[in-house]
Formats: C-alpha cells, structure tokens, sequence
C-alpha cells in the first residue's frame, strides 16, 4: 500500500508538528506493508513564501528535521516536490478537467479570502497541485487531517473526471487514511499551537532557547500549597503528553494535590522534552555536519518516485494525445 | 529581436488563419533580424479537446500545415508546446505572483462565462500558461491580435510582478507587435469566417469539396445582367483578396457593369483560390508521405528551443529558492 504525504517547509518545526503528523509518518514505515512517499512541498510553499533564500533554507531544514525525527530514507521515499516538476504538468492536465465550482467551493481558499488576504492564483490552484501530488505516484491512501479533507475529496473528484473524459482508469483514485485522533497540542498561551499564533515549542530549538519558551507557559495564579485546575491547563497537557505512562499519576498528583509550584513542574516538562527528543536532537547536530548526505538522500527521494512518475505520465499524456 | 506566437491545433486551416496570422509569420521569418519561434499550442487546446486521438492527430496536421505554408524550419523555430513541459513549471511559479483579480477580469473568460460555457479551471488559467509560454523562451515582441491584446498585458504584469517580488530582472518583458491591418476574411455565409461558425473555406480541402463550399457562399438575387452590390458583398470580398492586383480593375468591373453572374465569379474564385495555395498543396502532399520529417522538426525545433527554456528556468529556480 502506497502512502503519501507532503509537509510544507515553513521553518521550524514544532512539537505541535511532530505529535499531528512527524510521528504518525515515522511510525507508518515501520510496517513493511506501506510503501511511504514524504515529500517535502516547496512549490505549495510559494503561495505565502516569496523568498529564495527563506524556501531554500527552510527546505533543507525540514529534510534534516525529517531524518533527525527517524524518517528512514531506506524504508521511505523523501523528496523534494520540486525536483518531480512533472507535477505541475499534471497540473495542468488536471486543471482542464477541473470544474471552476469545485475550487471555488473550497474551504481553504474561501477562508484566506474572509480573512482579508488578497489571493494569489497559487492559493486557488492549490488543491490541483495537491492533486497531481498524489496521482502522479498512484497513493493508495493519504494521512489526512480535518482541514485536508476536502482537497482530499478534490483530488478524487478531478481524477475520476479524468478517467472518465478519457475513457480510461489511468489515474487511481486515492482513499483517506484517519489516523489515530491526537489531542490538540496547546501551545504556550493556551491556543492550538501554530506557527501563525507565535506559541510554539520548537523541537530543535536550543536549550536556552526552549527553557525561556517553557517558563512561559501561561498558567493561572493558584497558590503552590493548593490544587491546580486541569481543565484548560496547557502545562497539564503537555506534562500528560510527554511523561511516560507510569510515572503519569506521579506526576497527576501535583495536580490534584497541591503542593507543588508551576515553576517546578516547567522545570520538569523541559527535561522531559529534551529527553524525548535527546537523540533526535543529537542526530540533528550530525546531520548539520554533513548536509552532503541530506542532499543525496533528497536526490535518491526523487529519483526512486521518478520511476513511478514516468509510468503515470506517460499513461496520461497517451491518452491525453500529447505524445 | 525574438518573436514568439503559438497556435491552438484545432483542425484543419482556413483561409481565414492563414491571412490573420500564418502569411504575417511566413513573412515574419523571411527577415533575417527576426528570430521566429512558433509552437503548437496543443497544452492549451486541452482546455476544449478532451480526445486524445483528435489532438495528436490536429497537432501533426497543424505542423504539416504550417511547414506546407512556407514556415522554414531552417530560419524558424517550431515546436510542440507539450514538448516544453517546463511551461508549466513556469506557469505555476507564476501563479503565485499572479493576483486572482487579475484574471477575473479577462475578457475571454467572462465571455465565455456569459456564454454559458462551464468554465474548468483550465480556461481561467489560461492567460497565466500563455505568460509563460511567452516568459519562458524571453521573447522581446508578440505578435498580437485584438482579442490578445489583454493576455500580453497579463503577461506583462505578471513578469514585472515576478521580477519585483525576487528583486531581479529575470523575465524579460515581451512588447506586443502590431501586425499589419488584416482585412476581415468574410465566411461563405458572410460572418466573419470561423470554425465555430461552420463557414469556413479549408485551405487543403480536397479539390472537390473546396468546390462545393465556394458555390455555396451566399449571394443575394441580383440578376446576371445588372450590377451587383459590392459593400457587404462575400464574394467581392473573397475576390478582392485573391485577384492579383493588376487583374483587379477588370475583376471589379463584374460587379460594377453587370452582365456576369454569380456562378461564374464562384468558378472563377475557386481557380484562384487553388492557384494561391498550389504550391503549399503540393508540398503537403510530400510532407504527408514523409511525416517521420514532420516529426523531426518539431523534435529539433524543441531543442532549439529548450536551450533557451534552460537557461530561463535555471534563473527561476535559483531565485525562487528551489534549486
């Protein structure tokens, strides 16, 4: 079973990123049934960045942080979207039998707009682009989350439209793939932790860096000696999702029992956190001292989906009449 | 200085084309300071022809038609657009520069809106492929139509708004190029001659037909022996084009006098008609027994192209931040 899935490189990469998506993609591969595809969406990203510099950057980094989390280039193909440019003359294929009604309905562009951003086309051509990323490798099933969904149903949609105007199944139709529901992340104030809100916990911040992040963690004025609410308590959230599942209701208890400060219990998340991800942390560093081998990895990505994206292409611009 | 114009393969040519626009290229390229890329724009008639067969099948005819109308693959540069795919790489590096205002507001999208056409996303992207078309081999003049008119715009804008969201002058702004007045080229109803009209006269229409279709061009029900009309009159327009000039006092002389009817006119065009296009008969003959050569020049005439579509794309990548 092919699974693909592409994370935009918008810089670094946080803890909300890694339990919503990084960690269900790592553990996908660790069945050998799944043949997984990751790619690295830098194209997309050209719809909010306009920056070389910035993209190449930021590229590079969330191949590193990739690996670094235990994406395994033996078991996985990573890749930049960039370097498979067949995808954008899918995308156009697609876009001749794509409805204007259906990209006008979607959720993510129409939202962009209420919000006042003054659309490029990149914006609203997104979910054709999304499309041709997933047909042009034949994925069987796509990870989506809640907000994925409907481009999700797009691509089905402009593939079947396909199919049908030519007469032929040469696009497969891909099928969603739920993964286990993850709790919201908090970040630091409290919301869902996001890039845009400016309340992450960066994974691969530095250590100084992450401990002023954690003492930060907005918390509510009750008394050490009392008990702390749990109910909308960021620190609880997070100390839940990182303490390992025996010492949990050690460590509840600070909870419900008082006696023990906020500032105590920061002091102990931040261990935490370095300690989940000490080796990935490490791995980083090592990485960063050869960015020689990311490259090859990212160049091996592609030309392993190249093999699969020659076939696709070929069947579409056969029937399409263009060879 | 480099020209660049592309033509939709949409069956066969009309004496209508050919005075619109095939002649002026013809001629374009008899000047040695002209550098003639022409392409067959078989990406863009996707957006109507859904039949791979039909397409492959225009697209050859249309290469064999211009090469059998004097295009000089010697001093022109003809390709397959489909053969460029990096066209479609551009287009979308440039949709995120491109404001969806912008295409809104293209005339030949909102008439065929108003039309009632369903319009697929492929219509309304249009203009932005045709900037890249136009970007992508850094063409300096376009020859334009009135009805193009507002896409050279759109590509205007959208190379300044690319060069000025990177802050280099990577594309090069392409200036239209007015072509010398062409006089309308009536149908055989007397419209302007169009294929979606169905009043067109084939310029490589079997003998036979073609004759048929000149004995039913309209006329009105002036008898032999009066003067005919000469304004709005089909057939003194058709006449006019394909009477040598010296003959042409004596040709006018059938309407203003009288004495000579309509039938005689219709025979006497037909013979000019095949006169003018005699040679390019011919040697569509050739060509049609040795399509392996058709086939060769448009494959030369891509990598002709393509050394220029590298050196483009390599500067947008760079700057873009994907390479």
């Amino acid at each position: 079973m092919r699974v693909l899935s592409g994370v935009q490189p918008s810089g670094r990469l946080h803890i909300g990123n890694y339990f919503g998506a990084i960690r269900q993609f790592v553990e996908l591969q660790q069945d050998p049934a799944n043949e997984c595809f990751y790619f690295i969406a830098n194209l997309h990203a050209m719809t909010t960045v306009h920056d070389g510099k910035t993209l190449r950057e930021n590229t590079q980094m969330l191949a590193v942080d990739f690996l670094a989390l235990g994406l395994d280039p033996k078991r996985s193909v990573l890749y930049r979207q960039s370097d498979i440019p067949e995808v954008t003359e899918l995308s156009w294929l697609l876009s001749t039998v794509t409805p204007m009604g259906l990209l006008q309905r979607c959720h993510s562009y129409k939202d962009k707009v209420s919000k006042g951003i003054s659309p490029n086309h990149g914006l609203f051509a997104y979910p054709v682009l999304m499309a041709a990323d997933i047909l042009i490798v034949r994925a069987d099933k796509v990870p989506v989350g809640k907000d994925q969904k409907q481009h999700l149903e797009v691509t089905r949609d402009v593939a079947a439209a396909f199919n049908h105007e030519y007469g032929e199944e040469v696009l497969k139709l891909p099928e969603e793939m739920i993964l286990p529901e993850v709790a919201v992340v908090p970040g630091i104030d409290g919301r869902k932790m996001s890039k845009s809100y400016g309340n992450t916990l960066d994974i691969f911040a530095p250590e100084a860096e992450l401990k002023k992040r954690v003492m930060s963690i907005v918390t509510d004025s009750t008394p050490v000696e009392e008990p702390k609410p749990t109910r909308g308590n960021t620190l609880y959230h997070l100390l839940k999702l990182f303490t390992p599942k025996q010492e949990w209701p050690e460590v509840r208890k600070w909870f419900t029992q008082g006696g023990t400060g906020y500032g105590k219990m920061k002091q102990h998340l931040l261990g935490l956190i370095l300690d989940y991800f000490k080796e990935a942390r490490a791995r980083r560093e090592e990485l960063m001292r050869d960015l020689g081998y990311v490259e090859r990895v990212l160049q091996e990505g592609a030309e392993r989906a190249h093999a699969v994206v020659a076939e696709v292409m070929a069947d579409c611009r056969r029937v399409c009449g263009l060879r």
